[in-house]
């Protein structure tokens, strides 16, 4: 019996053995997470229903010595839930009970496997709703949110997951139940809260999440802005932002997205547009009217030939509906196509997205840009036909180029993805070593032996502790005792 | 020589000789920050004027394994940057320059010394301020801002300090420089930001901090409401909140905390007020307005009989000034006082005021109530008179009592005055020992050798690493290797 047969046996007798997969065929359903193109297939899967049993996974794995990978829904882009073929992946889709819904206090309480929508749904009786708003929030997981710092398109106004999220229970990788923060707002002592959410599943499983639910707002209303092309529409976005506005989200599609959204859902987009924007207000009524006029005003000064304003909800669902399918619209016009997430400063958005036609048009591959025009977030998608020799190469080298982009303008390699496996490699061109070597002492302390979500985030294995021949992860502290 | 005279000479060889202090004289200046009744004279003070100079302290400190402690302003209200007799007390207020003011990406950045209402008179010009407003603002620095995560009256709307600093340069407990962070929001990797923020000198001294700039309102519109009673006004303060409003600001001050601001500023309240409220409403002025009638109504509602509306600025400033001069104030009515700071659900506010009444009648000492009504921070003063025999002794079970109270009814032992050398003690009724050894695991990760700010935050000062005869600090992985 192997060491890896031998957990999986210890694995079944604590959870239950309908709780742990081992069967091959079985296990290819859960080789990949939302980015297809990395695919491992794991040695074990176990499905815990609690915590005590997330613990005691974690627990079983760090006495066999063997890796760990969480995994939510499986729908993140950067392979963060990407399996280890020698680990055991450890699904929290099970754990799915709303524990509780506070709205005196603006809280709830879920499992990890509860889905970002549900949270909603349970909130809205109460007058409330959770705000982070990924485009897979219909099967995303609240746990996966929290390790990912997902984001979604109402951030623009109100933040990331990390500004949602005030308490977790989480399995350290020791395979210890700690909890951090509570329902109030900034406990004492240090607040590793910020730094768990995000951090990948490389600090621990989350088993328990406290999130802040946000009041539904007394007014909503949206308008689609029709320009000749993305300069127009990126000055009306800093326009908008420079009078002080902030509104709930601002998104903008280029006349590639725009094309693949009609082909596939049909959303009637004004005829002739080189761009879009779709613009959200939400608040108190009085607020939402005053600004929706000057909103409409700076969109005309900027250079818009149309403007719809929905006039109900349906017609605001048609105006997302484009929006929200852009990214499975492609798929129309394109056989293959890379999502690639990076983040410039707003200011520099008309410059950034001229220079990533430029790039297009070296590489000769096609380049469609959907986004999140308010905080700097692009998404642009770069299509390619693996068919054709040397596209795929190319459509590579193009994404990989845009991220170069987003640094040299001061960005960030990832807006709202996560880095996971895809963007390791990128690390080291945003950090300096001593950035990296203070985030691994931070790894190091929580998983001493390297075994929480290994390979993720990090550019190269850095190992913890002096061994010989190995690298010392310590550097940061060359005069430091070896710890 | 002693040791201490050979790292003194150092200092001074590589800052210059004004810039390290030791005559005793001159030290005694250093001997307590803004909670007076702890009092210990540091065996060096250094000036550093630049990061490179603090970074040198720092390292000295290191290979000489001396304690250091970092200061900003001095007016901490825990003991924060209370100093070590056989240690250095780095003094950052000299570096005081303000790097830059980016209003185009809502930022500024600025050394630790500089005087956090300094940055919002750099900003104004700009259309823009500095949203944490401390009681203090006029004199506290920003990196002592950063080490306390200090908050004020204005963060119920806008948050606390953790929630305005995006990005650090600190001298990490080895005397290495780090960045953390930076202009835009949420990059990738461990976001230490937010375990730096509010770690009170224990993980680094911050030596240049880039700060969220947030745009000036264009209406402020300020009431005075007076009520028979706090649970009146206690009422007021949850009906506000449950309908949806978020005031920039909800003070409230008792009969006691009145008589006291009367006597020493004649700001003229209401006569016979059982407690009064201060809310203060920002924002576009169409929202404001708005929002402003239905604060009255619902002060009304909840029994004030009378509401006061500042015409004019110089109204405003007087409803603050009694506020504002209030911990100041109660030295006309006592003799002596405690303040304490803790947290409470707002919802609980009646009863935990009416359980602080018991305790004071029950140890037969008087107690004034001035606090952040809107997120439930409580400020109770405990007043008594050192002179009286046992009165400072009951004085001070009662402030105990009343922290107690608010673990009971699930608060925090502080909401923005920190933990530092005087609550150290009370973090094990809030927390486990599984949660202090987890916080411990980041602390000997940065400074494995104990020597940033030893004796704060934590009660007991444990140690890292296994020696013999010596408390482990990994309790938390009790089958990790030793690290």
């Amino acid at each position: 019996m192997t060491d890896l047969d031998a957990l999986a046996r210890r694995l079944r007798a604590e959870l239950g053995p309908d709780q742990v997969i081992t069967d091959r065929q079985e296990l290819r359903t859960y080789e990949c997470d939302g980015l297809a193109h990395y695919r491992v297939v794991p040695a074990i899967v176990a499905l815990p229903h609690t915590a005590a049993q997330t613990a005691a996974v974690v627990k079983a794995c760090v006495e066999a010595r063997v890796p760990f990978v969480a995994r939510g829904s499986g729908t993140g882009l950067s392979g963060g839930a990407l399996p280890h073929a020698d680990g055991v992946l450890i699904v929290t889709a099970q754990m799915r009970r709303i524990l509780g819904v506070a709205p005196e206090d603006e809280r709830a309480v879920v499992e990890p496997g509860v889905i970002n929508l549900q949270v909603t749904r349970a909130a809205t009786p109460h007058g409330y709703y959770y705000a982070p708003d990924p485009s897979s929030q219909q099967i995303c997981s609240i746990g996966g949110n929290v390790a990912e710092n997902s984001g979604g398109a109402h951030c623009l106004k109100y933040g990331f997951t990390t500004n949602h999220v005030t308490g977790l229970q989480f399995v350290a990788p020791d395979g210890n139940l700690v909890r951090i923060g509570g329902r109030a707002e900034d406990p004492p002592g240090y607040d590793l809260l910020g730094a768990f959410v995000g951090s990948e599943g490389t600090l621990g499983i989350a088993t328990e999440v406290t999130v802040r639910l946000t009041r539904l707002p007394e007014s909503v209303r949206t308008l689609l802005a029709a320009f000749p092309g993305v300069d127009q529409a990126g000055a009306a976005t800093s326009a908008i932002i420079a009078a002080g506005v902030v509104p709930a989200a601002i998104e903008m599609m280029d006349a590639l997205a725009i094309e693949a959204a009609e082909a596939a859902v049909a959303c009637g987009y004004p005829a002739g547009a080189g761009a879009v924007l779709i613009v959200e207000l939400d608040g108190p009524a009085a607020e939402v009217a005053a600004q929706f006029d000057q909103v409409t005003a700076l969109c005309e000064q900027s250079g818009a030939f149309e403007i719809r304003i929905a006039a109900d909800d349906a017609e605001r669902a048609l105006f997302w509906k484009g929006r929200k399918s852009a990214f499975a619209a492609v798929g129309r016009i394109s056989p293959d196509y890379i999502v690639q997430d990076g983040v410039i400063p707003r200011t520099a958005l008309p410059q950034v997205l001229r220079k990533i036609d430029d790039l297009a048009a070296e590489n000769g591959v096609r380049v469609a840009n959907v986004f999140h025009a308010g905080d700097g977030n692009l998404h642009p998608l770069v299509l390619f036909d693996d068919g054709v020799p040397g596209e795929a190469e190319r459509a590579e080298a193009t994404s990989g180029a845009i991220i170069d982009l987003c640094i040299e303008y001061g960005g960030s390699i990832t807006g709202e993805h996560g880095v996971g496996a895809d963007k390791a490699k990128y690390m080291p061109r945003m950090f300096g070593d001593d950035d990296l070597d203070t985030m691994q002492l931070l790894r190091c302390a929580f998983d001493p032996d390297g075994l929480a979500n290994p390979g993720k985030i990090f550019p190269t294995p850095r190992l913890c502790g002096e061994r010989p021949g190995r690298h010392r992860a310590a550097d940061a502290f060359p005069d430091a005792e070896v710890f």
